[in-house]
């Protein structure tokens, strides 16, 4: 397995292009990160060439210095500005995306890989734009696109010129899990050849819907649809108009309006939408999955209900793959900030006078430095699963029929569902450590910390909430073994993420077997432990859900009692397992430079010794565990592989940082001049010296004290 | 050890009296909700009563009562203010106030409980407005009346009528932990009898400074001291005015502002200053532990210049103290919501028709109820924490020379600088546990937990980074265990919070005995896991240190190198410890009433099961747990009693609530009705319906797609 992008560039281009490739990456500034920079060991350009390729870093180049030149994207650090003027300001700069138009949809289909990084760039930035960006593009118009047929692709143009803007709308107030519970109606009346849209009450009011708040003109509303003899044919969606184009006023019938302020992503307006019996051309109806016929028959090519809805909740499917991207982003942000702030931030040191850099400490590495194993990990892991998705989609494009794709299509489901959540969790915990790793300073808005938290946040809710979404993991998983058990052939799935599961009884009897601290510094360790921790949790999730059927509960209460210790460890497990594995094979690839491949095993080896040190207690409750050698190892080899890491953490982070601009945090500045940056950005800052407008509260008035005071 | 309060006020009051106290808790508004209060175990009046005693009920209401009363204390739930306008308000709040004056220095020393009841009370409303008024009152007032002497009493005059505004400026740009390095100076000058208070450069402006942002006249500022002979006697402190009270323009020499947004408490306006050669009488020192005669000879009471530097910062002592409630009231509030919302959110069922609210799933219960019962832990343990510390103050106040006062503030300062980090560190992850579990609904800035987590952040942060102060902790213990070797006498201290390590030896040979789930479900089974744990890792630790010293390290580095999964897991297991036994203790005190008891105890061993549940491959290293067994009954055990105290969940909030109006949250009403209220909260919202200012954006000036698209 091998990452896209050319890895051994220097071999197969000319000078000339060299030199164009080395324009690409400019030098760092020089300042006090320079003593970090110099004992690297690796060459932080040629990681970033084997990482991305020299495309990817031109393209991101690209879209970084756009943003940078243009006024309308400019900002203060830690700058307050309120709702109405963010939504404004987000607004504004999407629709100069829409002037840049920086991929169109044949340089996507040349490099798909692009379209993410577009995402990346946007998100580095600012999260409420990505997101206004994608909601209208990709939710609406590709939904629209997906699931609708050739009468609706107006809807489709109109989005991209801008001259209609869309959201799509599927939780209520009261719904937002169970997605089959939505009580919207969508009633079909054949004498005027309409749909009546409708809202029962309004704890039925579609919710939360990005760029509905205060944008958006049409929407993807997904209602039960009831034909004329009053059956009701499931959810369906539909476009609906829901303001006027030529004045933002909403349609008769339509309430229409914003949720309000969010922890984050306040750019992005979300909102909610009551129908009162809004009427719409039968034509509006998303038709792919099932359609109606002008005098009010239900067709449908799909002949299970069942089948239908989860073909009309298709559309989701790369959600997830995106989400488990973000997360990844976030992790490179906040990691930025934190390294280059404890590579400068001195306080103590073993003499009175000399006091040494914050990331001198062991207690410092071992907070940060495994999120930095984890970013690395995850950075293959997200690509690679990207192809894969995009793999996937090709096949959909391609109506490709065969057994492999719909084998594909059930994997990527249940890796996206654990990728979404662990990847969401590992950017929440890393986010909140590296803000209090950097103490008082990461409290300050301006150091974007805060920022990047509450935009990581709504990773770990949409598309799922993470503990429910697990068990759509666990399930796959308990579905191999079923399929092994009852005789119908071998586990084994297109990505290989499960074949190893086919020896499941030989590999739980494997025991723990490395010798010294020296031998588990290497990734094999943790992998072998992984997989006898999957087998181990497997087994033990089937015995207990057989357990609770056997003592009589139903099938509902069976698995809502396996979930905690069993079925939600066991999907956690696995997408460490695959990410891990991943990792692992990427560092003994031939075609990965020698000269990375030290620094690249070292994160490998940290990343599996760290997860994996969550689950000891299971190791050793199943026995893989014994005496007190493993957790001796294993902590030593953590604190060691940190230790060797940390002299290349700044070089590791300048890898994947954005430019300091689109970084936006005066104390993660590239230059690495902590306090000068920061106090520039502080004096700059509105009315800093200026008393406050209300000065004469405190200076006349005086309050007599206890003058309202009551007795009890 | 029992609980300060009433205990069994029916007994002892007449029948006017018990009038009087049923007034003091109204019945709560029947709603959704009423289902689960019906099914609750024990009568959640009576709990109140125990919990906090009639005197202190009464208090309480009225403070809310005074708050909701008063228009300027109005608000909307998830308003969208400027940071002008919250420093606004929260100055105006604060002078309020001063009008209400709820106690005076003789309720406070008539029951010193009082004082965290506010603070409480004000920091449920808002702990931007708590702390205002605590800054001025206790970190520049009470540091002045501690610190200084008679001459400076009119300073504390002048705060008390506010007159002048008070803050406490220790903290540097590029200082915080590392306190000794500050490097502002005080130069006595003879021939005026002042001193002349200089910022040698920006690096060493005073900032984080509370209150001097824009509102603090006068502050209390640390500067290393210069006698004219050139000697540097350490840092000291100095009123220094910074602002004109007539004006609240800045003294000439002083540059003062805001340091700008933070992630939370914006209401309080935090600062820096750079003091340009300002000038201030020789009796703005404070001179408790040093003084300059007028011809700047310097005297001092302390010999030991270490001494004088402890006693100096000395004032800082009952900080952590606060925080660490502080950070029980976080809790308290986060619950209040996530639980009330999971008991009137449904979504899914067993059967197709009939969704059950989301804390009948196990899964739910498992991720919010273990905060229950760490919230009732840990209301106990910072309540009689509180009176502990008012017992070493009185000691203080009495200038209490006895070894007794002296070894309780050892005790005391190892207590708090562990309790205030696992306090805070718990505080903040159950808010983002109850903002996940309250999904989508939990990201609506109007629901409060977004505030709640960004109020708690610097909670780990400030009073020292929690990691770094858990080594005060560790030394403290690893001390009594030297004092043991070395033949000092038995270990044993006022609280008895380490007697039990005296028998380490015998203790580090006891094994995990419990039989079944059934016996694992008490609280005597994880305290007796904590104390062997915490023989263990004091042993480990101590060994670590000798270890690394004999391989060649020095001090500093032998010490830090220590830390990680050693000292630090050793300071952690030692305040779980505490509290446990704590609790453990009150569940068996006679005085608790025995209609509590049972789920009193339950909540005991379930906050004692599932903080042991983190350290148990350490219970597997060390060989106290062998086999399955352990792991299967404890886990067990925690998922048993998350379900038996499932139904007493919502009285248990309802116990600790503050009213509607102070916890300003829609889903988290008392009335359960979470979408009424949420919707409700939503249309009264600012231009909700409204089109946006900006609406001709969109309407006109249409994007010419790819217009500004470059080639790369």
């Amino acid at each position: 397995m091998s990452l896209p992008g050319v890895t051994d560039a220097k071999s197969i281009l000319g000078e000339k292009m060299a030199e164009k490739m080395a324009e690409n990456i400019p030098d760092l500034p020089s300042g006090p990160l320079d003593i970090y920079r110099k004992k690297a060991s690796f060459d932080w350009k040629d990681m970033m060439r084997f990482l991305e390729g020299e495309e990817i870093i031109a393209f991101k180049r690209h879209v970084f210095r756009t943003l940078e030149n243009d006024p309308l994207f400019a900002r203060q650090p830690g700058e307050d500005i309120s709702l109405e003027q963010m939504r404004e300001l987000t607004f504004r700069r999407c629709k100069q995306l829409f002037r840049y138009n920086f991929l169109t949809q044949d340089d996507i289909m040349q490099n798909p890989m692009t379209l993410t990084i577009l995402g990346d760039c946007l998100g580095m930035y600012d999260w409420s734009l990505g997101a206004k960006y994608n909601l209208n593009k990709a939710m609406f118009g590709a939904t629209v696109a997906n699931t609708g047929s050739q009468r609706h692709l107006k809807f489709v143009k109109d989005i991209e010129e801008m001259t209609a803007f869309g959201c799509f709308a599927l939780t209520e107030l009261s719904h937002g899990s169970n997605t089959r519970a939505m009580r919207t109606t969508a009633r079909y009346d054949p004498s005027s050849q309409e749909f009546v849209i409708n809202s029962p009450d309004f704890e039925a009011a579609k919710f939360w819907v990005g760029n509905m708040g205060k944008t958006a003109t049409h929407a993807v509303v997904f209602a039960q649809l009831y034909t004329p003899d009053g059956k009701c044919h499931g959810l369906h969606s539909f476009v609906v108009q829901i303001r006027d184009p030529k004045t933002l006023l909403a349609m008769p019938g339509v309430m229409v309006g914003d949720i309000g302020k969010k922890l984050g992503q306040n750019g992005l307006d979300n909102g909610f939408a009551l129908f009162h019996t809004v009427r719409v051309p039968r034509e509006n109806l998303l038709n792919k999955t099932g359609d109606v016929t002008p005098d009010g028959c239900y067709v449908s090519p799909f002949k299970d209900p069942n089948k239908r809805f989860g073909a009309s909740l298709g559309a989701l499917s790369g959600g997830r793959v995106g989400i488990t991207r973000m997360a990844q982003v976030n992790l490179k942000l906040a990691l930025t900030v934190a390294v280059r702030f404890s590579a400068t931030r001195r306080q103590f040191g073993p003499k009175e006078d000399e006091e040494i850099p914050v990331l001198e400490y062991q207690m410092q590495q071992w907070r940060l430095i495994p999120y930095l194993a984890a970013m690395y990990a995850l950075e293959h892991f997200t690509k690679t699963f990207t192809m894969n998705f995009v793999e996937f989609q090709f096949g959909l494009m391609m109506k490709d029929k065969s057994d492999r794709q719909a084998e594909l299509g059930r994997e990527i489901h249940a890796i996206s569902c654990a990728s979404k959540a662990v990847a969401s969790w590992t950017a929440q915990r890393a986010i909140q450590e590296c803000r209090e790793a950097c103490g008082g300073h990461g409290f300050l808005a301006m150091n974007r910390l805060g920022v990047m938290r509450d935009d990581n946040d709504p990773n770990c809710t949409y598309e799922g909430d993470n503990n429910v979404i697990l068990q759509q993991t666990s399930n796959y998983l308990l579905g191999w073994l079923q399929h092994k058990q009852q005789g119908q052939g071998k586990i084994e799935s297109p990505l290989e993420t499960v074949n190893f599961l086919d020896d499941m009884s030989s590999i739980r009897q494997s025991k723990f077997t490395a010798a010294s601290v020296e031998e588990c510094m290497n990734s094999a360790v943790p992998l072998a432990a992984y997989k006898w921790l999957l087998c181990f949790l497997l087994g033990e999730s089937q015995e207990k859900l057989l357990h609770q059927k056997s003592s009589g509960l139903g099938d509902f209460e069976a698995r809502n009692n396996s979930q905690v210790y069993y079925c939600r460890s066991l999907a956690i497990a696995y997408i460490e397992h695959t990410v891990l594995q991943r990792f692992h094979d990427l560092i003994h690839d031939e075609q990965t430079p020698a000269g990375l491949r030290s620094v690249l095993g070292r994160l490998c080896a940290l990343y599996g010794l760290w997860t994996i040190s969550n689950h000891m207690a299971i190791l050793y409750q199943g026995g893989y565990f014994s005496g007190r050698q493993p957790v001796d190892f294993i902590q030593t080899a953590i604190l060691t592989l940190c230790g060797l890491i940390k002299d290349d953490a700044v070089a590791l982070v300048d890898v994947i940082a954005p430019p300091d601009f689109i970084l936006n945090s005066p104390i993660g500045n590239a230059d690495g001049e902590l306090y000068k940056n920061l106090w520039s950005a502080v004096v700059q800052g509105k009315n800093v010296l200026e008393r406050p407008s209300w000065w004469a509260e405190f200076c006349s008035d005086k309050p007599a004290v206890g003058s309202l005071r009551a007795k009890l």
